[in-house]
């Protein structure tokens, strides 16, 4: 897969016109590769000879004919984002410039890097482990305060040294369990059960954390769930595209990420909230015990937030009864917004009537007088949501997992750090002792890359934008 | 208009995610205002204290918070783009991390940048002339290797240096005439009236030629007018769709640039064509005498390549009527392309017939059996529409006008060159003399930016975009 002798090139920008773009070049032929195209202003200056860290200017030279004005900064290896010697050039931002550069390149011996692919060499050059790498392309991707904040923790060192260092610990412990092996009938222990035992319960308890941190880190990358849930026609759309609306600034800007259904993200506050579709409940209200409305509600139930929108001109009852119908099936963890929709149609003192139950019925629900067309209230419910999702923060030294990648060998090497302490209590064969310990620091080094396939990597470094 | 007190800062790269993105810096406390925010990897090392054309690693930080890993980039005044001190701050592309640490940098004292304000700043510290500063704009935008090309020429010099030796000879002659009026009186000549008419011609060819490049340059900047022409539902709007589909990814790619119908220039083999809406023939093509009709053919009178478009089950004669009818007023310098359109549909001896007539009548104009809804022999019309788009090259050293405020600068001076000529041969007053001298001059310098007023550089430098 990795062709490490090659020299790769890529647009680095993000794509469009903008006042000036970054074509880079990485790989062991980058500086001549460049030099062969560059003409500096400086008569005689050769880009082979500059040290490392600096920048120089010139033009980019199709043979006789001059593509652009430039700045070329050369990084040497091993001190550059990949490892090897690299060079990145700054033209002006249009299209075509960019184009004309990157085949240029092409043409005098570089190949067009696959996204992502200048991080694999970061990571195949040790610049990086495997979970840092994948912390730039949440970085990159990074569209609410918090995730950003994970990201650049983890891109930083974050959990791989920890986890880095509960592996050196079990590596220590196995090779002495393995030892004993060698010595076969003799009956000695190098490696103190006790002192083992101690060691599994404290990797078990930081591994715990970092499991449970999932479902925090979850939310804070892909978006707190929450539904709208009411009949047809009483508002869902249209509170929707209010909230889109009033976010339209932030939520636009996200497009054109490899976010699917870009459209139902908002970030309010700087938190983002992903808006489970729950259209099933429109067409199956009159069957309530139906399939399909058996569907709506198990979607509700992924909801950490549940903005129940009445009708204010319905019967009090039937408003009443519907809401109960929702909220009796919601689990502990999860909060509830009633919002008495359509006040401007509905009279004054049916409102009244319907506030006075629901404030008798449902004491720990807030409910909002609402006008979803006209946006009354539209800060109250915004102030209800964001108090709805303060979430606990995990504890474990901050340390969020948010990769499910992650969560993943994390769940497997609970269930094998699990098995390794009933052997241990048991007093298990060591070989098979062993065995279970290698699996334990087998799931480990796939967070940070230690092991890992092809596979992985390819599956991992093509989500990855072309020129990172 | 301009405060070049203050330092100001934007994102220079395209809008949206990429894997890195570029914020700019440039003025007095540029490098001081970044060192504020920047912590380099190395500990103890300040910004302000390194050499120019250097690059730094390091992280943006507010506070205790860390904003993400960058690379700084210094240039010192006055060997910057700006002619002032500049600093390019490369993080990671995620739009999140590009606004905080332009946020970061505006409450540690920088100002937002107005479009072209960089650039603005660079023509006002002298690093270039205003119609280098536009060439940059025009270079970003260019989406044609012509246009890319006469931009790169003019941004590194092109007619910048003729236009000013032009302005030095004129301003040493109108400086002995008005030397002459400072002796009233006395009758002296120290300029040569023989050598400033000789001058005076020699001008006028130079300004003739730049003139007369503009319509090229113009073609070149703006695209090839191309008139489609037919009845309606001959298949002008297939053929027009069918061109784009082959050409979308290219124009695609042009999208968020300032160009309003975007949908109506293609470019083929790296030349821009602009389609000429002539929507109108189709409701008047009953009415032959109408203004709706004559309307139309004003439209094709702008365009330099008429395709015109027949159906092919129609009668030979009604066929040629129509030809016949738009051929014959087209000028000469007008190129004719004639689609036998749905040949799929029609008799094979009926477009004998028709291909036989228009090869007797129509001898000069290439005509193609053409189907737009199956794309039959659309390599062929692309290559009839590429043969009619060559140009002569405008003689005069290759330097082509392209700018639309230059162009109307050099007929001004044209205009005056004229009278200063006729005042040289009808023995003018010097005062008369050299105030026409003087028009000369200014509007010369008005193209170089010599001469010029906020509201021009207002008008220039809007059209810029942000970060530039």
């Amino acid at each position: 897969m990795i062709n490490s002798e090659s020299t790769i090139t890529a647009i680095s920008t993000p794509m469009g016109v903008g006042a000036i773009a970054v074509v880079r070049l990485s790989g062991k032929d980058a500086i001549a590769i460049c030099e062969k195209v560059f003409k500096a202003s400086k008569p005689g200056k050769r880009l082979t000879l500059q040290p490392a860290y600096t920048i120089h200017h010139g033009v980019i030279v199709d043979g006789e004919k001059i593509i652009d004005d430039v700045l070329v900064s050369l990084f040497k290896s091993p001190n550059s984002y990949t490892g090897e010697d690299l060079v990145e050039i700054s033209c002006h931002g249009s299209i075509l410039i960019q184009q004309q550069i990157l085949e240029l390149l092409v043409r005098n011996g570089a190949s067009l890097a696959k996204p992502g692919e200048f991080t694999l060499r970061a990571f195949l050059n040790g610049k990086m482990d495997l979970s840092q790498a994948e912390a730039i392309a949440d970085l990159i991707a990074s569209s609410s305060e918090a995730a950003r904040r994970i990201a650049v923790e983890q891109m930083r060192g974050g959990f791989s040294g920890q986890l880095k260092h509960l592996r050196e610990q079990l590596l220590h412990f196995v090779s002495l369990i393995e030892l004993e092996l060698d010595f076969g009938e003799e009956d000695v222990e190098f490696a103190s059960r006790e002192e083992l035992l101690q060691l599994v319960e404290s990797i078990k308890n930081q591994i715990d954390k970092l499991v449970e941190s999932f479902a925090h880190g979850n939310v804070i990358k892909n978006g707190i769930p929450v539904a709208i849930v009411g009949k047809t026609n009483v508002g869902k759309s249209t509170l929707l595209n209010r909230l889109l609306n009033e976010e339209r600034a932030i939520v636009s800007e996200i497009e054109g990420t490899t976010r699917d259904t870009i459209e139902d993200v908002i970030n309010i506050k700087g938190t983002l909230y992903r808006f489970i579709d729950t259209a099933g409940l429109r067409h199956t209200t009159d069957t309530i015990e139906s399939l399909g409305i058996e569907r709506t509600y198990k979607k509700i139930s992924l909801a950490q937030i549940v903005i129940v929108i009445v009708d204010s001109r319905n019967s009090t009852e039937a408003v009443v009864g519907e809401i109960h119908d929702i909220v009796e099936r919601l689990k502990d963890n999860q909060k509830a917004i009633i919002l008495i929709n359509k006040v401007d149609l509905a009279d004054a003192e049916q409102v009244e009537s319907i506030k006075r139950t629901l404030w008798e019925r449902f004491k720990n629900i807030p409910f909002i007088e609402f006008s979803a067309k006209h946006g009354l209230n539209m800060e109250l419910l915004t102030h209800e949501i964001i108090k709805a999702s303060i979430v606990k923060e995990t504890e474990g030294g901050n340390i969020i997992i948010t990769n499910t990648r992650h969560y993943e060998s994390l769940l497997k090497a609970q269930e094998n750090l699990l098995r390794v302490n009933e052997g241990l209590r048991s007093g298990i064969a060591e070989d098979l002792l062993a065995t279970d310990i290698r699996q334990v620091i087998h799931y480990i080094g796939e967070i940070t890359g230690e092991i890992t396939t092809d596979e992985v990597l390819g599956n991992i470094f093509s989500k990855f934008c072309i020129g990172k």
